[in-house]
């Protein structure tokens, strides 16, 4: 038994990112689940995730401060955002550390928040607390964190696909589009009909186009990246697939640039990341090549007159999107090594 | 506009059956579709189904049994067991030709229906004058019917699957075990956790082992051709995929047959139909073959003792298991050309 | 039988495409296939495709000109790009009707041709001979053809989403990107390890970035379109599906345009087509509403600043994008309703 | 560096089971990749398969024995049948541990190899010398192996799904059979038409109806169990998913059993196993929970007369039907803790 290990928490166990979070935490060295919770579903953890039979004996709580505090450090939110909100407050003042994976925490803006989420934020004074969780941007800050904003699987691969550009060119952008892709996991575990495998089999369109609530969280990560206000063309699809999302990005550019210049911006950028894999020039990324890892994989080319670059960008939206950029949090928050658990 | 051709009401519109009932009364060229309507769905058709955007302008209605009956001579009910009952009666006592597609007439025995689908039946007056409608079987009952039960999905393609055996040689049987595996679709079109994508997808179970609804169904009408008690053991399968059933069945014989001869028995017993395909020996159907369209497909093959016959059955859950059935039933009873609307 | 109708011959029956065509033309109440043929496969249709079996008789042959021109009039090229040059001419100097679907006639310049396919072209002198197919843009001139090259799956549904601006705004127009995605059977039937299931399935990626072949027949026919050159960025991906395609297409204005006029502008330009469907403002189309269908389904959508118009185009690469597209073709240029066949 | 580890070696990396060899051994502590070849692939791994970009720089190696004995202890051969006899010998002459996951060791009567498989036995000397690999019946005989034959995915689930009644209830059992269904993988990484996502996605079909070769395999291993010959009908069937094994298993029993008293038997079988997961009564497994695992979990149902047991089996036919119970194998040869890397 793992009894003098770290103690972790995971709230929201029914849903997909929490099973994620579970199923990773459960294969690392360092820490133990020690307390598990959800809303509205209570059991033996095996019952509700039968792949977790003989694995665990661990049984899934009705939700409460009182008790989470109680069993352990950490705590990982996996809700549906407007729920994180309302207790994320609670477990901070209990001296917890929070990784909270919902949206409720990474817009600094509130207003913003609540135009593109149509609700109240009812936590305003916690929000600045919040360290937006993207260690390839801000690993010094989310090192002396108690409180995590786990960034969206969207803004996810967007800014890791984005930020070498942004962040050393952005005077000589013109303007970015982000044609996303989206495995079905992304839209969490909910009886709707249009989820259901008649629904979205053999099928694929766009949707929130131009209008997904995660284009205010790539913009505000680009604007602090670049230094002044930059915007994106943001458009999701949905994909005929479990697991993974695909981002291709144009920038259209001022001035010219050579693929070799874009290349080795981008392998310098990444060049002691872990977790960010560049592939050579020429060479296009898989989802499947990314699906149940911590990677992002990044492909560049260039359009014949050098002003238009195209980036790829391959991420499994349940784990670097979502619960394994979350452990990648903590293991940084804790001073574990990085990759522990990850690879 | 076909205005004076017979007209069809369809009851339960927004369903997969009764979405393919719409779509293939709408390229049938004896009848034209009069009168749409399901229990919770108003709208625009094309609303409802936007595949049907420019085809047609019909309106879904909330169902009345006065507006069905000014609207049309002929109603296919495609609705959740429990709920034809509720309402055939009122039609045919106006004098309207009904096509149920649900499981509410299908059992001749009140007690079995009560017992496998757990609900009361509060139609018993009707069920004696509801024809089951198989045509490869009941074709000249059914000429004759103003009221068809219409077979289910798996029954469908287990008794075509076994009839040649079972009507010419239930004395040799000693056993049948039907193995049967569907698309999602069967399970129609409600909002369940346990049809979504991320569930159903790379996945594969069996679900309600030896206790299926249908069994008593295939039993009844096996039973009906052998002149004496046929009982199987069914399983159930659900497949990621959305349309298709197989079935592989196994027939226990008390003495040797050839597969020359199984395969004669076969092709003699269907020579004459026009949706039922015996495959050459030694070749085996595949469930692409036969979706999109009314066709079951047979396959055999023998055990070297020649003492076990393996059927293998395909056909599509939503047409010759649904609405292709149901429309060639129309046909026979409405004096048109079996096949019309359906090759 | 139809022994009085048009005879149609199809060559390259063994691929998708060549099924495809020779699905469509068995319930076409015009003509009769009378001639398949293909490199290298021979035998009944029904043992090469055993969908068809008890529904034709007919056996596919090794291709040979004089066996085509003896047996049909019209004549369908379902061939690799680079087969239909080396026989085209010598079925139309015997007077044969014929509609290539491949790439070989589509370009007008062949080195435009032989720089993108990579192949020298060796029939030049037919080049001219032949119309463009796409009814929505040559109707007339295909009125009057013999000889029609039939347009690729991405160009039909990018030059069909583009169409209504680039004909009339032309000059407002920025820069147009492409970001296309298509199911796999756009690929063909070749034996390739990276068109197996276990590749493709799961995983979703982008191919020949800024650098697929249908590119510049895209630009030659929007540059035609607006009379004067006309250039996009194109991005080919690969979805986990058999058939459709999805084009999100991004058009940079100059100006500012409301979503209200550029919905008007479309619904207009398309207002007597058969098969493209403009959807109502705010609604997207899905590539399941086109499968098996020959409609390319429109939406529109247009960012805050009124400048960056985002089109989406679906259809079925197989149908519109193929197949149906060169049913569609053969009814114009035969005086059929050019609806025929294919509703 | 994993330098003072055990060396493994991998022949056959470019095969899917090479390839999840290679994956699994990455993640074991106590074991190192020091080796890998293949017979027409070379270059590195990451090239190969670039979801190991930047996990390894391995170079993949045309095989040489020579190669293999200087840089190994243990060899995993991840061949075609055929391929593995021709050089296991020469390895097992040098003193390497060999591992075979293909067929040609498996079958102790050369006469029944050949006779299935279609070639002549090369290597028959050797055939004894191999112990065959499914720890949960052989585990005392595997420890002291240098030489396992590792079993096939199909014969894994089947075997463990039956292997509780037979080795105690062999004399009540009138007959088997075993309904098995797989996902795509295992049929290996070949260029063959009908591995195409076009033909196995929305598809489904029975093969080698009664005349897989994994037949005698099965019976082999049941016959020494029950201490006299056994025998299953086996139908193999094609899912249309990429990973996975479920087989539904019919026994029927000459007298009547409780569940209570089969549930008990296997739980009382399986109690100390650390992958094989007997579900509760009236729980069936499911193929999602097992993939990507070592784990083959197992259900049970009985018919009403209590004479038909129905048993469910469902594995990951990569990992415990091939890399996994190799690497489970290599764990219990070599002295490791026999979950190393597994879990």
């Amino acid at each position: 038994m793992k009894t003098d290990m770290m103690r972790c928490a995971i709230v929201g166990l029914s849903g997909y990112t929490g099973k994620e979070v579970f199923s990773l935490l459960l294969n690392h060295p360092q820490v133990r689940v020690s307390y598990v919770a959800a809303q509205n579903t209570t059991g033996p953890v095996s019952g509700i995730w039968p792949e977790f039979l003989n694995r665990t004996s661990l049984v899934c709580q009705k939700f409460s401060v009182k008790e989470t505090v109680k069993h352990s450090d950490i705590v990982f939110l996996a809700l549906p955002h407007t729920e994180s909100m309302k207790i994320a407050g609670a477990l901070l003042k209990n001296g917890l550390k929070v990784i909270d994976l919902s949206a409720d925490y990474r817009l600094k803006n509130t207003q913003t928040y609540e135009s593109w989420y149509g609700h109240k934020h009812v936590d305003a004074k916690n929000i600045h607390k919040a360290v937006y969780g993207l260690p390839e941007l801000y690993r010094q800050k989310i090192k002396k964190a108690g409180f995590i904003a786990n960034p969206g699987c969207y803004p996810t691969a967007a800014i890791l696909g984005l930020a070498p550009l942004v962040a050393t060119r952005s005077k000589s952008i013109a303007s970015i589009i982000v044609d996303a892709k989206s495995g079905v996991s992304g839209a969490g575990r909910k009886a709707s009909v249009n989820l259901l495998f008649s629904e979205v089999a053999d099928n694929f369109m766009a949707y929130k186009v131009l209008s997904h609530q995660h284009t205010p969280e790539i913009d505000q990560c680009l604007s602090q990246l670049a230094g002044h206000g930059v915007s994106v063309h943001f458009v999701a699809h949905l994909l005929p697939m479990d697991r993974g999302i695909l981002e291709t990005m144009y920038v259209q550019l001022k001035g010219p640039l050579t693929l070799k210049q874009v290349h080795t911006l981008y392998t310098k950028f990444y060049k002691i990341e872990p977790f960010v894999r560049v592939h050579p020039m020429g060479a296009q990324p898989e989802v499947k090549n990314v699906a149940h890892t911590n990677f992002c994989d990044i492909g560049l080319a260039l359009s014949n007159d050098q002003k238009m670059v195209v980036i790829t960008s391959v991420l499994d939206n349940l784990v670097k999107g979502a619960a394994g950029q979350a452990i990648q949090n903590m293991n940084i928050m804790c001073g574990f090594h990085e990759i522990e658990g990850l690879l």
